[in-house]
């Protein structure tokens, strides 16, 4: 592992040469890791140093995340050329940061392919397919021959993000064909592309397909990289599979940042601000808040029952809490399960079968727990429950069923419900199904108290 | 997206040759996601009527969760003849989960070269980079020009995991040099494999690198394949992209699925006994319930203190809960941001000095919110909480400025201890945190009370 000091000593030394050697004996991906922990300005400095290419292919790296900050700083022709020589996926996701006016700035001294090229691009949501291919492909035509194929192969592999897929065209530039590097060099060379290897219509997405359903896709046929094509399966781009592991890294942090119930950073943690991390997590913060203010309401209801028996506000912790760890339980089971696809949103009905059951039994599992404390308690004489002390533990015991059943099924139906009203199921977070089952819980509590207690505390 | 529901039809009709056409017209991983909702008789049936070829490719599919019990019913021959086409990696990732009995029933058939090379493979842990090798490597001597090397590459393509990448070695068998094919099909077809491409020391893993880390190192560096190398740098094997791409996603459902307080299920949620299921979900649902049994116990000790003001008990659950909240947001950034490598062990002072006044911000913030619901409600008539409601607010929201520092705080060290314990950090579940929180939530709350309310309410 490299470490970023010696960058930072070279810089406050001032020894560009000797900076300059260090990073060129460096891989662009330990570069772009030693460059995040810079400020920017130092950051601009240290691309000014680097040789060409290397600078190019440092800039190219997805996890240099502050790389638009360091162009705002750089002069505009360095910058130019430098965007100019990055891979075109790269490109749309740098101008996606940028401030409009350095946008512009950028967009204008562009030459003409690319700026076309960026500005379809730049028109994709970052999250779908579009938005993350790249338009480098390598397209032949599908009379070529394997060996004009490999020739051809030869001469533009430089300019190709990968080159190990292979597009074959007809003459209407629709895609009919796909062929591996690894096909075309055990070929017969004189036998055209379009009959080597596999006959099944390729596997294409769409440029709104969204970038976890490429991602799918991708690792589900183990592909190298996708074609994006549109309705008429004419090649707008590729997916290549290093991008989509991004993108799932990516998606994999929202995901576990929502579910702890947040909006998600889109940042590093220590990267951000104290200000913008306080606006990430505050709003979610006073929702809950909000909402579990219904508990406070409910409470009042039942503040006759409290006053006359105050031992029942003793249990309201642990029964509430249990509704709400079986609940965030069937949360994550579901929304794992729909982000893989296992399942869809018709299957509601099939898991909400399973999720009863389930409940029911671990409730009877927590609530014989829950019985068996109480009257321990009671008989070693920790605590004295009073005369109806078996009332209690029973009142603690059947609503411990009732919750833990209610927190499952609302916990299993939560995302289905998101995702029904065209949220993202993985918003259900572990907070938000607590407080839903919260106020639920107290109700059920208190109902299964007045049953069980009425006539003798209540 | 194939149904699976033609192929249910056809076995049920019993038109096998029907079956075997359709069959043959699909792709290895559509076939296997079928055979994945079939019991696994009807699957083994199935695999008996595809053509050899594509049976050996869909058995090379992870997807295809119960292979394992698919080979226990077929024939040994049969299951032998299979297993020895299929890849190392995947023959290892199927013996895991052969019955001992199976096990040895096919391991004492296979040729002697399979045999050693899947014992070798089954020492390492699965989840290491040894567990998910695989040991079809292409490998080339050094001194071997281009020419040589790819001719060679045309007679063995067919049995390697990938052509992409050639490992190059000394005379004694240590990796000096990777070259990819794409650098080999643009060299000079007379020069020596050593001489092309990038001259720095390849970058390798060593088999008891964790696979998320070897996840890591493949996206990091966008390598198609890693190897893993012994102290000597011998290659034992390689990690292939897609390989850790299914490595990324297991990991990443088993890390939801931990967060979301339970044993990760470690199978699709559908294809899962109701019984292993709740023995998944039921040991961390006691385990907790018997923790937040100190709630109750901390409320016995403040029943004085709820006697003398019921009006105290009606807050509990909003205070509390916010501990929670605020501690499962901080947990789950902490968690991803570990699992990244964002952040390091030795970080965790940096940590606590972030979270501390986010913590206060965020606390200060629902205080107010707090504070003021409670008056607003008094002024408008909404609910009496008697002469000193000032107070009473004051208690709520001074008692909400500790609380939710305390569990800013407490979420993000928890995956820092849990780590230094030499646990997963991801087990620092949601409900963990919130059970966590809540106990000593309540001792904030009564201490701020008693404080604010001495000699007024208490």
């Amino acid at each position: 592992m490299p470490n970023t000091a010696p960058e930072l000593l070279y810089l406050l030394h001032g020894d560009p040469a000797e900076l300059a050697e260090t990073l060129a004996g460096m891989r662009a991906a330990d570069i772009a890791e030693s460059l995040r922990n810079l400020p920017s300005a130092g950051a601009a400095k240290v691309m000014a140093a680097l040789p060409f290419d290397l600078a190019v292919q440092v800039f190219d790296e997805p996890e240099l995340e502050h790389r638009y900050e360091i162009v705002q700083r750089m002069e505009t022709d360095a910058a130019t050329a430098l965007v100019e020589a990055m891979s075109a996926d790269q490109q749309a996701d740098l101008f996606r940061e940028l401030r409009p006016v350095d946008r512009e700035r950028l967009l204008g001294k562009l030459d003409e392919q690319s700026r076309r090229a960026l500005t379809l691009l730049l028109r994709y949501r970052a999250e779908s397919a579009g938005g993350i291919m790249t338009t480098e492909v390598l397209t032949v035509s599908q009379d070529w021959t394997v060996e004009r194929t490999l020739s051809h192969i030869r001469e533009v592999a430089h300019g190709k993000e990968t080159v190990y897929v292979i597009y074959v065209l007809d003459d209407s530039q629709h895609l009919v064909h796909v062929v591996s590097l690894r096909q075309l060099i055990v070929a017969d060379p004189s036998t055209t592309v379009r009959e080597v290897g596999d006959r099944r219509r390729p596997v294409t997405v769409s440029p709104d397909t969204d970038r976890e359903e490429v991602a799918r896709v991708i690792a589900k046929y183990n592909l190298l990289a996708v074609p994006v094509v549109d309705e008429e399966r004419r090649v707008l781009g590729i997916v290549t599979v290093d991008d989509v592991i991004d993108a799932i890294v990516r998606e994999q942090t929202e995901d576990v940042q929502k579910f702890g119930g947040m909006e998600a950073l889109g940042a590093p943690y220590m990267d951000i601000s104290l200000g913008r991390m306080i606006g990430k997590r505050a709003p979610w913060l006073c929702a809950l808040f909000l909402s579990e203010m219904l508990t406070a309401t409910a409470m009042q209801r039942f503040q006759s029952e409290i006053d006359k028996a105050t031992l029942l506000a003793m249990f309201i912790p642990l029964v509430m809490s249990s509704g709400g760890n079986s609940g965030s339980q069937a949360t994550s089971l579901i929304i794992r399960a729909l982000a893989l696809g296992e399942i869809k949103l018709r299957d509601w009905w099939r898991i909400a079968v399973r999720e009863l059951p389930t409940g029911l039994t671990l409730g009877g599992i927590l609530g014989v727990i829950g019985f068996v404390r109480i009257m321990v308690w009671q008989q070693l004489g920790f605590f004295d429950y009073g005369v109806h002390h078996v009332l209690v533990a029973l009142t603690v015991g059947c609503s411990l069923v009732g919750i833990v059943t209610f927190g499952s099924l609302a916990g299993s139906m939560l995302p289905f419900v998101l995702r029904r009203l065209g949220f993202d199921p993985a918003s259900a977070s572990a907070p938000f199904v607590a407080t839903l089952v919260d106020v639920t819980g107290l109700v059920i509590y208190f109902s299964v108290a007045w049953v069980i207690l009425h006539g003798t505390l209540l």
